[in-house]
């Protein structure tokens, strides 16, 4: 596989640039009979989509997502899936000025350097404007995680540069436009995104993500660890540059003794593990946190270089977001369900019962 | 793939429990003509080998590694290379009450609860023990990185508990037990051990590891980036709980504007993105971070259940590590060079120049 | 993955129905730097269009390929390519009668009880329509290896029915709607056909497909052998039933002096081998040919059953070829193309010259 | 991946060389719970191995498999299985003549060509030798087949040179050294090979297999399908040149009214497509053969060259099989388990009835 792909038994490969023709992907190994279509898929897309709100970039894209193949009658065939959503609102010329600049923070080096020439405008390939196809195929998976094993999917905003979410009500994070479960610090928020704003400047985030409901059992040891394959989705979204799973770096100063989770006939008394023993799935919440640097798109000058090695200054000035945390929140949940969904159908490969040919899942 | 295997280009596969017959791999895409033999892994083998010092469990394993195929007059031959550790110092009697029972914070429940049943003697598959295959198959990435490419690896112990390297002295990881680059700080870390000890409890740690020679270009947007598919590597690690690329979770409260490296013709002005941009090496050094968790191994007594579901009180007295963090350290190396190898054949494939069908490495 | 993908370097993923809305694919590993646009795939899409002459299906298709990503200004960018081909001629209503009947010969039997439910609108995703994108994306790769290595392939029907190809005039290939290469049979073909029309029923055929210019060395041992690669790929295309390298079945009487192929300090005496020893190329034209079942959409009665488990007579009515075999040669063609393009990139991965950082192809 | 494994769910990478130390494989997939050992691996290598009549090879290996890991008690847990046979009867020497000469039918050249070098002892990893350890992995599958599904796989030679049989007694497969299925042509099989022997020469072979038992759903479209993944698996074992599903280059001559296999309530009332249609299996017996060329290992002399180009003449002295048809069937039967293993449990991941978690296999 050349990097496109994720996932071995449900796969989502994606294509397209910020500002090419379109952006789409396939989905293949959604199993059979799932009631699905794009109003499905649609909800996730308007939490991600961009000009939702002033803490946001002013791109306006409908993002209406169209289903090209894999579902017959308002059910999943069991082909692959072909989806698409057209790209609209590509003001290209912005970037003109950008042809044969590095931005500092930004994938120009990189890009040209590896590939010898690259789509500069809006990032191209690199652009988060990519991961709303991830969006798109994690509905998928949301919607059957849900409907056939009762699996809840949610993120939230838990710190905004200095601010920090002290209580966690879920219900409020659909409330704001920060995904933000603590609402005393609201205020708060607004007053610092707009001294931000003015600023020029832009600023890092953490976003956590919760499954509830997960059987016991998901995670093929020893590489494809249910964390490891986690950890590989949640850091390939754009701008994160750490993961944790559970306690993550608080237990590099925890005891044996602090750490480990009991357990009773109750259950397990604490879940300092996020969720996960030896690569696999306890059957606790799995809970997973990102950082999420800020974005390299201010308007403050930066000094770089240019195509030809020269001394060049740096102003953005497209549309950006000035954090990045704020919409990756349900990129995160996406790429939590793709990864679920993949855990879930290799256990059901190998796991059947040898005698009875039941799936052992949940059932021992 | 079901697990066992890490990689695309260059595959490797492991097989072995804690105490069973042997463990094992095969190396699948290591380019022919690299000289190898078995002291070329022996060197890192010993490194991890337990009973080496007072700080590490005192299981005696010589770990010698056998070379079984792949290697003819001294040299790869392109073929697969298949490596074996044979076990000797298997106690397993030391397991037998443990049969029944579910240490907490091992994977003893969730391997029960996957398989339906399990090899309980030393965890089995999920014991640390399976690493030292991984360690045999970074040594051959490692050789041919630093052969071929110049690149070179280093981990070391940043962090053990609340003491905290405050220098780097690259010279000093292999001088002393823990591998830490902070000498001032070696007998403060002897007498935080000893009172560990005593105490019967176990401790978290940090690791480090850090890639130098590292060529612009190596990654594969957008999801195997190249610190996606380090975080797998790492994560993937036994004990594992967070993962950071450059400054990690330091990004949270960063602003753009200190966050984003600038750049001039003399290169990079700092490295807070630890050498990936968007996914694909910089040129700069890579950087990463693990968080260790204590290992839940300790002779205090925790509360549990055995597989009746009745409650019954685990005491370890087996042979354990008290800071599982310190054997860690030439782990990491070994997955980040995996890693490494792995991209560096995968940008092969892709990237010929389309003329002159020279590789483009470093050559831009 | 999940079968709908093919390649492990230059992989390409198909979706699409016969009466959906769109068929499409992915390219993920195409070298970036080549000059592509539209008009290179719609060549070998032309060709394998149907309703071009009056032995093919009188389904009108335009089949204009569209470009979605990974193009820019003329060159790919070695980001994942997306090409589209909308519907347009879909006369669903000639299906509606077969929705509950299982068309003895067809898929649709085995779709019914692999999935529960099916597109039954001209086959769904089992139609040979499906195979337009592998034509779209074999032009990339046959564009390729013809530009950076002077790799040409040439397929061609080499039997229809009881009548063979006795002469190989390659240049006549092009010349006829049969793709047959040997003129002298052409107005025999012409009264086959016209016969078997009037009949209502079809007839096999034979597809023979040669690859010049093929370098030394591809092929991975042991299990990817470049000949079991293309035997995947070509069993893979709708209606083959068999599969032949070189001499193929003519080797079952065949006694060793008179198989193998002697060397020459001026080359290979012979070429029974079709260009593979040992699972890699050798350097000669590797040379493969293929069984195509005739198609089983006749109209003469057969009897059959419906998805209650009652007879039912099946009388085909749609728009079919009476020989598949003649629009497959495009197919075949792709195919080969596709697996060679793939382990050209395999073989670049693992073999740089240790040393030089030369790539070894061709070379030594 | 690089080559050395098969399948997708159910993963078999194998290493070793002719005259290596020792022979080796990985199973990535096997269900917990199977009942397992070494006598059920040993049948199979039994019925393999060199040795055991005057119509192969007199080279003498016990071909002793030892499990190393992935059983416990008796049972598979889930885990990868190491397996391992040492080579014991390495005449080593017999092939220090060979070191530079190119054996005309072999791999030497190509082997060289790749990789620059090559373990020349017995054609090191492109002997057949390798292919005990397909037949092990085999035997895993085949258990596991027969036990949880009762499908049973058996192979035959169908043909030797001009010999074919013409009654398919399968109650005689294992009562002579040939697995020949028509005991009438017994003494004309002995008669031709000794005649064979005594002139220096080999011989092609046609080799069959059938699976019964298989239940209908089995096969991934497009590309995965049922169909092309035996073609991979069989046109991989080594001097495989063709291979046919059902009635293979028959169908070339076949009308669609004579092909196509017709439906009653009772059942297919023939089995002209070999057990599956549109890639998936139909419930009927899977049938496919192979033409095994005959070996380039004689004692008659044939031009070639050597490393330096120049003309060299070659007589092979080692000890060959003259039909490798013969041991053949064992691989074959063994790759077919090992395909019909992968699609069961890639069907698995997939096809779970979405309201009652119920697999669908066999149940509709």
């Amino acid at each position: 596989m050349s990097g496109n792909s994720i996932g071995q038994n449900f796969v989502v490969t994606t294509f397209g640039e910020s500002h090419g023709v379109a952006l789409g992907c396939i989905i293949d190994g959604c199993p059979p009979g799932l009631e699905l279509n794009e109003a499905d898929m649609q909800h996730d897309l308007d939490r991600r989509r961009p000009g939702t709100s002033r803490y946001t970039t002013a791109r306006r894209e409908p993002d209406e997502v169209r289903v090209l193949s894999g579902i017959f009658e308002g059910k999943t065939t069991g082909t692959s899936i072909g989806l698409m959503i057209e790209n609209t609102d590509q003001r290209s010329k912005d970037y003109s000025n950008i042809k044969d600049l590095f931005r500092p923070g930004h994938a120009d080096y990189t890009y040209q350097q590896k590939y010898g020439l690259r789509d500069y405008r809006g990032g191209g390939r690199s652009s988060a404007r990519e991961t709303a196809m991830r969006v798109a195929a994690g509905a998928v998976a949301k919607k059957y995680l849900k409907q056939v094993h009762g699996i809840e999917i949610n993120g939230f905003l838990s710190q905004l540069g200095p601010i920090k979410a002290e209580t966690l009500d879920f219900s409020q994070i659909e409330q704001n436009a920060f995904f933000f479960p603590d609402p005393s610090k609201l205020d708060e928020l607004d007053e610092y995104m707009r001294d931000l704003k003015k600023s020029g400047d832009s600023i890092g985030a953490k976003v956590s993500v919760v499954a509830t409901g997960v059987p016991v059992g998901l995670g093929e040891p020893v590489f494809d660890r249910l964390d490891a394959d986690i950890a590989h989705a949640l850091m390939g979204i754009n701008a994160v540059k750490g993961v944790e799973i559970g306690d993550g770096f608080e237990v590099v100063t925890q005891k044996g003794s602090e750490h480990r989770d009991l357990m009773s006939p109750e259950g397990f008394a604490s879940n300092h593990a996020g969720g996960i023993l030896g690569g696999i799935s306890s059957g606790q919440p799995i809970v997973a946190h990102i950082a999420m640097k800020p974005t390299s798109s201010i308007s403050i000058p930066g000094e770089s270089i240019n195509a030809q090695g020269e001394i060049a200054e740096v102003v953005t000035k497209g549309r950006h977001d000035p954090c990045v945390g704020i919409r990756a929140v349900p990129i995160a949940e996406a790429m939590l369900a793709i990864i679920l969904m993949d855990h879930l159908l290799r256990h059901r490969a190998q796991n059947m019962d040898v005698n009875s040919q039941t799936p052992t899942i949940g059932m021992r």
